[in-house]
């Protein structure tokens, strides 16, 4: 195979760029920082919006889409948002190109200059509660529970495939209420669905918490989010659901007549993941061979290679892949058949190795005699000869094992990198190992911002489902609520 | 209901706005001539997106996602693109703004002007065909294939929802051929699926044809194109297929080495529709009621309405619409039941009419008695009571009755407005009255113009399946290959 990786312990960063590239997810476009998303990465990703779509929808969301554009005035009419997006944003400033006099090709044409100049929407809460202001009178037009999937671009110095790109593609849910405890119910329910989402399809373990105030999105009370640990024991944060209060509703004046005929403020919500879940999901699972994809987000869960020395071999075991294949697609299962005969069989192991296609099944002159199939397990790489004879509700079982072996595997190294820390000496040290460091911590920002300059770790959050035991400071020794994650993350 | 709507015989521009305002389908936006495309509107289009996803992927083809941004040089590799597009195209100069030293707000960062400007994509060639140069080494490579769902901007000074926006999502096909013939084909398959898909799930009859070399896409070597007739006579152009020959390939230098070992540039097509085709669907089929909208693509097809006195009625009637809902979608009918206290029968009716409800069923007490329903059609808007007993059959044959029905009606009314004409003066008066005049015409751009200048009328197409009788030009005599479609168009 021409197509070899640098391993996972030679070089962590490495490794995973040449995986997304040499397994055709992604690749660097001619423009800087921003990515193409390949056909076998998109397919991957249409599988993970389809998933997270329908349970939106299952909780009463609907989609609608806004403007990529928002007024350079709008951004300014929250003032923690504008501080946390100004400086990373593209405008737009003219709506022409004309031919250089001088005949440099084209250039800018001055007299097509805006008069207001345009974002390009890093998020949307800004044009989304501007139009909402029209929306809503009453209590009776709430709750709107509305969802975008778009494009959204932020100017990031440094740009990595997947994990953080100019401009990336996302979900972001725009959610208006009647009441605080409803908008807060929300931002729970949706954190619920991507913890859900990431654990049932993704097979990767999140924490649920809640973010430290350095850590908030920017216009927000309360930012909640899921936290997943990569391999390399770096944090990833894959999926954040705000309270926004009613800050938005007061930046651009939205209010309502409540059920007692007083008017009020809306609450607010809103909610999002992205295509940086691609980078958790390689992460996650992955190793020295390639990918390893969940099977409930594989774009084709198993494919079968012909072994033949001459095509009367291969039309046989053609006609028997014609048998077995609309057996398994029955049960639901995605196949595809790699007859090629340009590539050889190795070649073709080793490809969809690469790919992460869960289960490979070959089949050879031999097993047409005895009626069997080698199967090979991509997680595990192992390999065993099986009878055709109900060979659907085989792979059947053995998908969801592997979909259940691998959330295993992360799970148990999760736990394996995750300890108590109890003085800032000691975290030092082990924060240098990597992996989750539940520590004690006074609550503020100055201690948080020491750690982060002394030891690159920021607090990942504050977990939902932690140890509440009170206890102290490990910088300061001041009173600490209950332990906090630390970790360094991506 | 307060949301009446002005008739199409007052004015049927106006006609047009209301409805899609007051249906909900979209809105304009705070941004000069973008759209918010409200959830109702979006579920349409979400139905359409699906429908034709499905059709591209069971005819070979995959999804990818390109830039948003494209560099301001590659605009001008291909002579006749830039001349379509550098004219009207949103233009990024720098990347941060700052706070303004005197104190007005946001101010853009003259530090963060941009070394080469970018050009929001208009229609992505230039991006891909610059990353295709990196795909395609062999005639192995190809066939590519490449679908992707986008948004795009071009700067029009008119805009008009749907019909014509500053941003608009659309669909973009651009696929890579080793040979003439097979772009050519690929060209023509596409020009068909749009054509089905336009006649089958929108119920809209089309015309498919080849455009004039006026009306051509800037780049292409032919373009084909699906002409629809709207209720008012005029044209509009509901998608189009181009065949690219080797023009991209040859701008950004795409080759390949052939099967005899020769190297040459790659065959190129590209296609697309867009949220236009809402614009379409809703010019053919709706009324002064409202909306008419094909079961098809009804967000859902069936709205149930209780008629009830007390809360007790209701509850009888809650009783046997939940053992009627589930009986309907088991055929894969979709149900709305609007059981909502606070708007009455008879608002709820004028609301679903607008909206377009295919089907319509109110339940009231002496239904219950009788074992009936009312049933109303939203195409001929009449009504009749029907049986409980397998009524669900009963509204699956209705809807693909109206389905078929509101296409013929299309159908019909285009046939009543298509005629042949056969000299000049007579067109002057026959393009008052809209529809599809069938001319001869001589070939030239010269005529074309001129017929444009002095009755706005266009050469909507030359029909792949019209009548090839030779003729004389009906504006100057010369000889004429066949008889081509002229229309005034949106």
């Amino acid at each position: 195979m021409a197509k070899e990786l640098t391993s996972r312990s030679e070089n962590y960063s490495q490794w995973y760029n040449d995986l997304v590239i040499k397994a055709d997810l992604a690749e660097n476009s001619a423009v800087r920082g921003c990515m193409v998303i390949k056909p076998y990465g998109y397919a991957i990703w249409e599988k993970i919006q389809a998933e997270l779509d329908r349970m939106f929808k299952e909780t009463g969301h609907v989609n609608a889409y806004f403007p990529l554009f928002i007024p350079k005035s709008f951004l300014s009419k929250e003032a923690e948002h504008v501080d946390g997006f100004a400086k990373e944003c593209a405008v737009v400033t003219h709506h022409r190109l004309m031919a250089d006099p001088n005949g440099n090709g084209l250039i800018v044409d001055p007299e097509a200059k805006l008069e207001e100049e345009l974002i390009i929407r890093p998020t949307s809460e800004t044009i989304i509660w501007n139009t909402y202001k029209n929306w809503i009178q009453s209590y009776r037009d709430l709750p709107l529970l509305i969802n975008q999937w778009a494009n959204v671009v932020r100017w990031e110095m440094r740009t990595r495939l997947f994990l953080r790109t100019t401009e990336f593609l996302w979900q972001e849910g725009h959610t208006a209420h009647a009441t605080e405890a409803e908008a807060v119910e929300e931002t729970r329910k949706i954190l619920d669905i991507y913890a859900d989402f990431a654990e049932r399809f993704m097979a990767m373990p999140v924490l649920k918490g809640v973010k430290s105030v350095n850590e908030r999105f920017a216009g927000a009370v309360e930012t909640y989010c899921i936290e997943a640990l990569m391999q390399d024991g770096k944090a990833l944060q894959a999926g954040t659901s705000h309270f926004l209060g009613q800050n938005f509703a007061k930046a651009f004046d939205v209010t309502f007549v409540d059920k007692s005929n007083k008017l009020d403020y809306v609450w607010a919500t809103s909610w999002g993941v992205s295509t940086r879940l691609m980078g958790a999901l390689i992460m996650t699972h992955s190793d020295d061979n390639g990918l390893v994809l969940p099977p409930n987000l594989a774009p084709f869960q198993v494919v079968i290679v012909p072994i033949y020395k001459n095509d009367e071999q291969l039309a046989a075991i053609s006609n028997k892949v014609a048998e077995i294949t609309p057996k398994l697609k029955a049960l639901g299962i995605t196949v595809k058949y790699d007859s090629n005969d340009n590539k050889k069989p190795g070649w073709k192991f080793a490809e969809y190795e690469l790919k992460g296609v869960p289960v490979r099944l070959a089949m050879g002159a031999r097993d047409l005699e005895n009626g069997t199939v080698e199967v090979a397990r991509r997680d595990t790489l192992t390999k065993e000869t099986v009878s055709l004879k109900g060979i659907e509700h085989y792979i059947d079982q053995l998908l969801k094992d592997i979909q259940t072996n691998i959330y295993q595997k992360a799970f148990d190294y999760r736990a394996s990198v995750t300890r108590e820390v109890n003085s800032y000496d000691e975290f030092k040290v082990e924060i240098e190992k990597g992996g989750f460091l539940l520590c004690h911590w006074d609550g503020s920002s100055e201690t948080e911002e020491r750690v982060k300059e002394e030891t690159k770790a920021t607090i990942r959050c504050i977990p939902l489902h932690g140890d509440t035991t009170p206890g102290k400071c490990m910088v300061t020794g001041k009173p600490s609520a209950q332990r906090v994650v630390f970790a360094r993350a991506y």
